[in-house]
């Protein structure tokens, strides 16, 4: 796809309209988003906790590029392209393990936990081993969030930390682990996952359970008066008891918070907001499941939310969070890993239970993934028209495929300029 | 696939011979014949008793495209794109189910059964619904039979309509039932399926039940005496009891009726003929296997055949009738949908039985969708050159190919002229 | 692919270094290296005792064509491509049978075991029969092994039969059967399993039952005294023997001998060379599995190796050999054939039983191709950057790559040149 066909395509969005069909279609397009937005931009890996100890790894592929975070010998994480510099084989295949040294499957080829070719015995003499380390991938931790950028030029990623370091200090993520993790294939290009992610206009009718808990259903214009009441209480009784520690309500009135925000450069952000009265957490009755988390003294802390794109959200309660990771398979089928946290001291059926801490967020997931599947389907109609978007409800949609569209022009064909970058 | 290209590509077809390779596996093409035949022409959809009242549904995918056919509330038979005005969701789901009203499962917007936008709570102001609709297609109804057409601007409905309804008239296809239906994806390129239909010239060696009861197989020049004998006593038999009811013999001679007829704009065409001796219905031993259908008074009304391109054809007996939708998936795999139809009076297990209704037409099929499967391994080896057709046998395959190679000819990129319609 | 494109595309290949990622994703140029390589050159279809008696058959699968070959009346070998030449149709359907004469299951065009058509009963008046036979190929036979050519100007076969037919004489190849055949379809390029072949490089790591029994390991500056010494004596016994009788150590030191050898025209080769102290044969304890075969009047002859590009290689044992033939299934999945051969006279479960025949070559198979898979995974990476080949263990993986490079260049577009011809 030249930069005329690309820009073509680009310039056929209506405004305050959905994506034409062939934004779900056209390979060409699908493979420079990989290259502009997915190898462009800053991409969640996983915890810290997952590789606590040197030698500790988890691997991930975003198209068909794997990539390796390790934790070194000084206890640095780092990622590296996980493809022995020799003939390019694969060299940790596992989702996660721990290696003494990273030893090539094929040729024995071995690296040490910092990626420094070590031995390559068998190869003629004169050769630079110093130039034959694993390629070094930008690699930010914050708040026990793991960040990897596959480009050599990564947007900044100071402004990220900025907002996500105070905002998640609380909750402890450095001191959290999985209770379960679980993969899902939704049969829905990337971009309709996050359409989805961006509204809770389909609160009503696909999540009856989540609904419960949240206020994203409301809006300004359509909350009743006891709606805004009792938010409005729940704000009040929390930011006047934890304010000072941090815990700031920073999301008071009904809706999803503004997320993203393409004329701010704003591919993240974080906020607080307040669960419905009698949900302490995110669980199918309102009741805790486990544990307190980080330096949470009661349940009364609302709920924290982080996105970042393309690739990450997390919904952190009291109790436990529940985060995903995004990575596209192919032009058709979007990988979400859903993580389900908890302190890392709580004891699986003592202080916790996967049958309370699971039901929530995995029925609200695999609806989503569900409506999104028959999108697809529907987008692939030549029937399909894009319609307009709820200008009260949709606001976030019509901001992230702005923000998209936003990405794509910025990095036309041989354009170097990094758009993710906030604007300062 | 550009002008040029594709006439080049039509233009490699050698006279009273197959086609290239090409035209079995270019995906530029297959998108074009979609575009051109698929979406151009007039497609069966199914009967009208399967949508017997308002609110009855069903729907049918050609291409990646769903359409939605539904009874109104006047009693009208309607089609539309089964996707939402909206974000694009696919609205009906099943292949066939009954609704008050359109609901999208994804937001909630709803359409009346006359595909009005009735309700999109949660947009904003000002949003004209009238502009909203689901988007119409064209639908036609002929002797039960309902055929809809994507296109914008159909080719004329009315020759087939004066064809197909004084022929179908005594069958009563308005009052028949679905005893079974059955899905084949038939491993091969909708051509090909084509292809086999329109020649009995293999029937000998595939399908040894089919010309026990047909004279198919004959043909003026190679029928014995004793065969043209047989089946002029047939025909006058016929004739002299019935046609004054319209139950006239049309196709009084060996082989198939020709059909397509390119030179003359026919895709469609319905014939009658008689059967073999010893057979009142195509069934395995030629007795019949349900109540007669329609205003027939005996079996001895031989075998009302129509068919219609690019995908519909059936066989009508005196007590039951088999018709087939062809639907290509993608340019390998084309969706036969075999219906056999019985009088909406009979009933199974008393008038009928599955295991004498099904065998002659469900055996017969499976031994042409095998070797149509055999035939696409074949074309697509590069030693595969077209070979030449029987004049003898196989000139309805060639009037298929020139109606095909006419379409697209006609259809050029660009070109809105409609072809499918009839020479007055 | 046009020829400026093919000729950038090879142009990037770094000397010495493996290939960049696009030669094993672009399926333009897979298409090409199907015409070149893989239409254009000798393949290996199978041994001549498979096809004993006239109307025996096999058939193969290159890219999407199918290639028949059998024995004809006359006794002689001969291939054709499997497809009518009337409707294209797929001729014999399975992998290998015997027929009378050759009838096509769609309208029983029948053809001789010769080719020729002799009866298309249906047909028209005043067709020529004599140019509807089946389209032949050229087949060569040598040492009981049959090769067909695509090709209609197939490069001169007479320097591998000068090659083949005195080094196989020994081993007695036209009287061998299959004691036990393997389909292995292996998830990578073509280009990778040989390359995987053409290098012992990995074996230490792979091929723990291979190492034990064979030099190939070594190479001449690596190699300890006492395994020099070991291998020396092993030639010197060998060649005191038999030289006589033609069974010549050729490749007296360690590593792989050269090939292929694009300079000088060599995509074939044979040689014998020995095994390791203890080993009679290629087996887990080196001890004989088999009866001796050929004219072998005991074990200690080594082990004859034969190879020809793109699709063909043997180690043959005093007692029984392994044979492989490659065929492309599509540009991600390589279908090899393992083939274990024992002479036509031993018995299974008497003279040889399977669980001690295969397992060497099974395992050192599927090490294989499971590296291959892993290779593969690793360059469809964008971070795979081809690494350098040991000019030590690694020469036959370049000469590998050079030839390919060769063979595309000299056959670029429109250009009919024969680059696999030796050069005399």
């Amino acid at each position: 796809m030249n930069k005329t066909d690309l820009e073509a395509l680009l310039d056929t969005r209506r405004e305050g309209h959905g994506l034409p069909r062939a934004f779900y279609q056209n390979e060409a397009l699908y493979a420079f988003e990989l290259e502009r937005i997915w190898h462009g931009g800053w991409l969640f890996a996983g915890f810290t906790f997952e590789v606590k100890n040197p030698g500790d790894y988890l691997t991930f592929s975003v198209g068909g590029t794997s990539v390796l975070v390790m934790r070194d010998d000084a206890g640095d994480v780092r990622a590296f392209h996980n493809v022995c510099r020799h003939r390019g084989t694969l060299l940790c295949r596992a989702d996660a393990g721990h290696v003494r040294a990273i030893v090539c499957p094929y040729h024995s080829w071995t690296y040490s936990r910092q990626g420094e070719l070590v031995n390559c015995h068998g190869m003629h003499e004169g050769l630079d081993k110093s130039k034959l380390g694993l390629r070094p991938l930008a690699t930010e931790v914050v708040a026990g969030l793991i960040y990897v950028c596959l480009s050599a030029d990564p947007p900044a990623f100071a402004p990220l930390r900025d907002e996500f370091a105070p905002a998640a200090r609380p909750q402890g993520f450095e001191h959290a682990k999985i209770a379960r993790m679980v993969e899902y294939d939704v049969e829905a290009n990337w971009k309709l996952v996050w359409e989805n992610n961006r509204e809770c206009f389909h609160c009503q009718r696909c999540h009856p359970q989540y609904v419960k808990a949240n206020f994203d259903i409301y809006d300004e214009g359509t909350a009743s008066e006891a709606v805004k009441q009792k938010m409005a209480a729940a704000v009040a009784r929390t930011q006047s008891k934890w304010a000072a520690q941090g815990i700031d309500i920073t999301h008071t009135h009904g809706g999803l918070a503004t997320f993203p925000d393409p004329d701010n450069g704003l591919w993240f952000a974080a906020d607080r907001t307040v669960l419905a009265e009698g949900f302490d957490t995110e669980s199918m009755d309102g009741q805790r499941v486990a544990p307190l988390m980080g330096s949470y003294q009661d349940a009364d802390v609302g709920v924290l939310r982080m996105r970042s794109l393309p690739n990450f959200w997390v919904h952190a309660s009291c109790d436990h969070a529940v985060a995903a990771r995004l990575l596209p398979v192919n032009s058709r089928v979007t990988r979400v890993r859903g993580y389900w946290l908890v302190n890392e001291t709580a004891r699986e059926d003592e202080d916790y239970t996967l049958d309370r801490l699971l039901p929530f967020w995995h029925l609200t997931n695999e609806q989503d993934w569900d409506i999104c599947k028959w999108q697809q389907k529907g987008v692939d109609s030549v029937g399909y028209e894009p319609g307009p978007l709820s200008r009260v409800k949709e606001y976030n949609v019509d901001a992230f495929l702005r923000w998209y569209l936003k990405e794509l022009r910025a990095g036309g064909p041989g354009v170097a300029s990094r758009p993710l970058t906030r604007v300062a």
